[in-house]
This record gives C-alpha cells, structure tokens and sequence, in this order.
C-alpha cells in the first residue's frame, strides 16, 4: 500500500505492507482524510517526528475479528490507551502514559491507504452524516471540548481567539452554548464564514481598541486557538478577572509569560486537547453545525504533498484527502 | 507620625500627617506589621511602586464614626473596592478595576505608625488570638484560599512547591483539608518546620528523581509558591494530567513556559491571591495552626530597615515590626 513518511521535514511516498491486525483491532481502509495543524507542525520538528502522521479520517472496516464491523463506515479516536494503568482505570485513558497516538506518536497515521485501530476506539457513522461530515469528527470533538470541561452557560460571555481551522470551528460548534459569543481573528474571508452563521466576528487590533475604550467588556471564557507564540498574553488582556482561558494551541517551543497577571486576576488556564466523539456525531447528524464553508480544497491521495504544500499557507482552512 | 517610604529601590525615614477618615473609613494605630515578599518585590520595582508599603498587620481602631469599633482590635482586608463596578456588584470586589490595595496600590501601607481604612474592611480579633497570631491572619488568609476555590478532597495528593513563607504557611494550613500533602523546598531547616508538623517534606532533587523513578506518583494539585521564574515549569513537572496548579507567585518579569504541555495534558493553572479573613481568623482561633515556627524575628519599628535588610536573606522566614 502507498504511504506518506515525514522525516527531518520532508514527506517521502512510501510502499509498505497493509498492518497485521490483532483480534482487538480492525484494519480501516481510509476514504476521506483531514490535514490538520499539528500535521503540519510533526513536519516542522514537533515531538520530533518520523513516520506517517494523519489522524482524521473517515474508512471502511476491511478486515476485523468483530465480524459485526465488516463493511462499516467509521471514524477512530486517536488514543491508543493500556487500559491498565491508572490513568486508564480512573477514566483519563486519553491521558493513559503508555499511550500511543494515531499519527502522532508510535501508530502509524492516515496517509496511508489502511490503518489498524483498536475496535473499542471506532464509532460507526450513521448515513446521514456524509464523508465530507464525518472526516471533522476529529476535530470537531475537539473544538466542543470546552463544553465537556466547564459550564459554559448561555449567558458566559466567550470569545474564540483565532480564526484558523480549530478557532472556526470552536466559534461554530460553541454558539450552541453561548448566546454572547464572538470570533476574534486575523483573517476577513473566515470572519465573514462565521458572520455567515451568526457569529460576532472581530479584527483582533479592533478589539484591543475597544477594550481599552471599555467599548467591549472582557470576556468571562477565551478559547485560545491561535496555535501562535502571541495567543495566550492576548488572550489575558481579553479575559474578566476569575475569566477562564481555554488552551488550545499546541507549538514547539516555550513562549514568554506574564504569569503575575494570572496570580494577581485569580485567572483558570484549562490546557484542551481531544473531545468526545459522540457528541461531535451527534451535532453532526443533527445539523448542529454547518461544516461546508470550511473545507478549502480536496485532493486526490496521489496529490497528497501539493495538499500539504497548500494547508501550510496561510489563511487555509480544512485541506481533504480522498483516497 | 513616623512612616517609612520606598522611592527606587530606596528607604527613606519620613514624617507625615495621620491620614483623616471618612465617615466609612476608620484610623487604626498599628500595632504589629509583618514583612511580606510583595514588601520586598515592591522595593525592587514591582509595579513601579513609590510609597508606604505594608499590608499586613493588627492594630487598634483610634478614631471612627462608627463608635462601636472604638479600642477595638482588628486585622483589616487589603482591597479597598469601589463597591459600584460590575466586578463589585458579582461579588469580586477584591478585582474591583478601581481598586485601591494597601501598601501596594494607591493607598498607605501599614510601615506606618497609622493608617485608614473602610469599616468594612475590617475584622475584630477575638481576645484568645495573640498578636503574634493576628498579624498572620491576611498571609493564612491566602494560603488557605486554595480550598475556596475548587474542592480539595482527603484523598487529593497534594504538594506545595516553595517553602518560602507563604509556601510553609499553605503546607501547615492546608494540611486540614487533604491527608497526602508534601512540602516541596530547598531549605533543610524550613522542611524540618513542617516535619515537626506531621507534614511530608522533600527536597526538589530528591522529589525529581523519585518521579521519574516512578518512587512517588504525580499529584493532583500542586500549589506553586516558589516566588520563582522556574517554580511554573517545575509544578507541570509533578503535576498529573488533568491535575490543578495554583499559582501564587507574583514576579515582576515574563516567564517562557513550555504551554503544550498544559494543553496535551489537560493542566488547569488557577491564580490565586488573597484570601478569605473569616477563614483564617477560625483557623488561629480554634488552632488548626501554629505559626510559632513561622517568625523569624521580632523588630521594633525604629529598626524596621534592618528588618527588611534581613527579611530579603535567603531562608528567612516572616520578620514581625513591633510599634
């Protein structure tokens, strides 16, 4: 089968064997997959990675001692937990520290033409949800996180930092908690993508100014999803003193920090990686969330390196591999 | 009246007029004053601070509108709020935007032979609390303030990075709220303090080692009050994923702090600054605390340089002024 390898930042197609499955796992053959920033930041150097990364997907079920997933459309959580250390047995499997992560860390990822995964990690997708749907399970799960964290009432004032992939979809996805919710980014065409769905949107120099004028309070909850260096300092100047900061970036290097201003404003930072698939299909299937105007390009697997070339520039959105 | 003035990293012996009240305000002549390490931070440059500091102290209310306070022994919070702003009007008054802070924002400090502040600020100490013992009540009032803002269960394994005093005094008062509480400090002699507390202590090195010798497991909540620029990336060093680190350093420069690390982890970092009077003052009156250890010596107030010279060495504790 072919195969994607990233090493020393460079991606090599490669041929190698279909994975060998246990009787716990399933091989997936991969129909659609999402290119997402950390993708783009293993390339960089993150974690320092070699091997084929890619962790959003929609596949079929090819092969599976469960012969009940035979055939079936699935998406995967990426966390490929021990299930016996304590980690594990107190309900953080996601957190388990013999884990391996799909595409991220010692399992290899989605740009390849199959994969195995455990069974317990697949959720089968109901027909409704179509391809182009289900490959943001991942990531969408991802941006409702917050919710499953905290109490993000309807009158929470919250504000998404960021306007890339994650902080659209975070705007998109939370308006469902928050009726005083805005997007705060760089970018005017996603701006306009969450104008669109009646989402407050907002140029972050604008905001700055009308903060200090008092034109704008500050905010009870920032979702900080910048993935930059300057994110989480303005994301202080944003938040109500005892306000919630929700960390979403994850970069390769250590950033400065006014950390006085946390102690001195009793500030809560909440790191937030991967969220619930459930509920991610459930908006899905309900048509909590409109994921159309999200997707910038789709591209054959054969054209996967211009793909990768593309979701680097800047101001991309969600880049879609078919296979 | 004799007061004390820090103008660029200098103390200057200065005379001046008693403050004059309001019919809200009462005057108190001091009677002990403690040191704290904002006194020291503030003499360095925190804040660009120019004034009389001191913040923490018991005295005797002298004059008052309110007649029933008359002679009376008090401890006095440090905010002083507007009581108009939305802030004030939820509930956060001690984050009031126009607040003024005692010795530290705006409004005399207690280096002072007499100082004002609103009634409502004040608490009147009950007769069986000692002086020695009041003074410490608005650093045990922060120490404490963990376990008013998220639960601390027995069964939390608890450390406390920093055993400078506010460290010793969090280790010594939080104590009652979990059973698995270590100190983590520097200082043979400090650990020793809390040793004869009944409280498990260890050195930084020692605790590294055994961490990652999996001899001692990652804690559930770590307070981080090293006063430190390493104190933050040690405590994600100890903490669990999904673990609590309470900061409650103040330093008057940026940190660089590794944040994908709170967000892979799921980290929640929760400033915390002042604390609840009530609180402390039960915890002196019904001795859940013994502070004795916690003095390191006693200056009159004609001395009070040398007291600070002294409270800026390494390994002191808290320095007492006696007016």
């Amino acid at each position: 089968m072919k195969a994607y390898l990233f090493k020393n930042g460079s991606i090599y197609e490669i041929e190698k064997e279909r994975p060998a499955i246990s009787e716990s796992e399933a091989l997936i053959k991969i129909k659609l997959s999402g290119i997402c920033n950390t993708d783009i930041e293993l390339l960089k150097g993150y974690y320092n990675f070699t091997g084929i990364p890619g962790h959003e997907f929609v596949g079929i079920v090819e092969d599976s001692y469960d012969t009940k997933l035979l055939g079936k459309r699935v998406v995967g959580e990426i966390n490929i937990s021990c299930g016996k250390c304590d980690l594990c047995l107190s309900g953080s499997s996601k957190h388990c520290s013999n884990r391996k992560v799909l595409g991220i860390l010692g399992w290899d990822g989605v740009f390849s033409e199959y994969i195995k995964l455990p069974v317990n990690n697949l959720h089968i997708v109901e027909d409704s949800i179509s391809d182009e749907e289900a490959v943001f399970t991942e990531p969408l799960a991802a941006a409702l996180e917050p919710s499953q964290q905290f109490l993000i009432s309807q009158d929470s004032k919250v504000a998404v930092l960021g306007d890339g992939k994650l902080g659209l979809l975070s705007a998109i996805g939370l308006k469902c908690f928050s009726s005083d919710l805005t997007l705060v980014g760089k970018h005017e065409n996603k701006l306009n993508i969450a104008k669109k769905q009646d989402i407050a949107a907002i140029l972050p120099d604008s905001l700055e100014k009308q903060l200090k004028s008092g034109g704008i309070e500050r905010f009870d909850v920032v979702i900080e999803a910048t993935g930059s260096e300057t994110g989480l300092n303005f994301a202080l100047n944003m938040v109500k003193p005892k306000g919630i900061i929700v960390l979403k970036t994850t970069i390769s290097k250590s950033i400065s920090v006014d950390i006085s201003r946390i102690t001195v404003n009793e500030i809560k930072i909440i790191g937030s990686r991967c969220g619930n698939f459930k509920q991610a299909l459930y908006f899905l299937k309900n048509r909590l969330i409109d994921i159309k105007d999200m997707i910038s390009g789709v591209y054959s697997f054969d054209n996967f390196m211009e793909a990768m070339q593309n979701a680097q520039r800047k101001g991309s959105l969600k880049y879609i591999i078919k296979y």
